[in-house]
């Protein structure tokens, strides 16, 4: 049934509990996994909201200076930390024979999670019901919850 | 990992989507499918108020006279309906070789399905987006809401 699950996880314990899911649906017809991190883009704006702020001499349209290198730094370190964040949740779905294939994307969550769903044309999300903030309070993160509105597929939804 | 699987449907279209997805499930773990149907109290309440309105003269207390009586056939009505709408529900899951319970309870649906998630013990919870309003500007319905922000267990939404 779930040939394809797509698997957005933003590291974060609850998201962690969806692998242990993922790893006992073995033999269940799972073929393959799309690992999904999205970075926030708007952190990294806010980084270099704060660079510009602090250095306003730095210029904008200076390749390889100023905010725009500063915020392709950022990027790079951020694009690093997801992939090594990503590592063992790869590992751990390949030693269960899973086709795997890691996505490191930019932009909205949300939004990203949506645009991939329909481009990796997916059987399935599968995503914790709570992302790294997991206020006590909130009975489903903001994200979860906006993709369990707008998935055009069957969404797995793994509790705190 | 989900060997028993609570089903409530209130046999709307995008519910019976749910069917259609467990019934892919075969041969993937899942034994058992708790079926559920929860009458809506408060709908059968409505009636016998429009009852006591229409027939002010009718006692409440007197047994087989009255609004009580008057309820009582509106609930074994109701219930009869339950059955007879499950009954397909029932033989395709039983083709298909899952154990199969079915459990017609009466209160309101969303809590009777959170009270029967830990009654019954389940592992996870299917349930479509809708339910029989399937308003089109509702992106998720108000007892599929409540069940996935509450529930203890991992919840599968079908979506319309």
């Amino acid at each position: 049934m779930f040939k394809k699950i797509l698997y957005p996880t933003d590291l974060s314990e609850v998201s962690k509990k969806a692998l242990d899911c993922l790893l006992g649906m073995k033999g269940t017809g799972v073929k393959e996994v799309v690992l999904l991190r999205v970075i926030n883009q708007s952190k990294a704006e806010s980084i270099s909201q704060y660079h510009q702020h602090m250095f306003p001499g730095a210029h904008l349209e200076t390749p390889g200076k100023g905010v725009m290198a500063f915020l392709e730094t950022v990027y790079r370190a951020q694009e690093e930390d997801a992939r090594a964040g990503l590592a063992p949740f790869e590992t751990a779905l390949k030693e269960a024979h899973f086709k795997v294939k890691v996505r490191i994307e930019r932009g909205v969550p949300q939004l990203k999670i949506l645009e991939i769903e329909q481009e990796e044309d997916v059987d399935a999300i599968i995503l914790g019901s709570h992302g790294r903030s997991n206020l006590k309070e909130m009975l489903l993160g903001s994200v979860s919850e906006y993709v369990i509105r707008h998935s055009k597929k069957p969404v797995i939804v793994i509790k705190r």
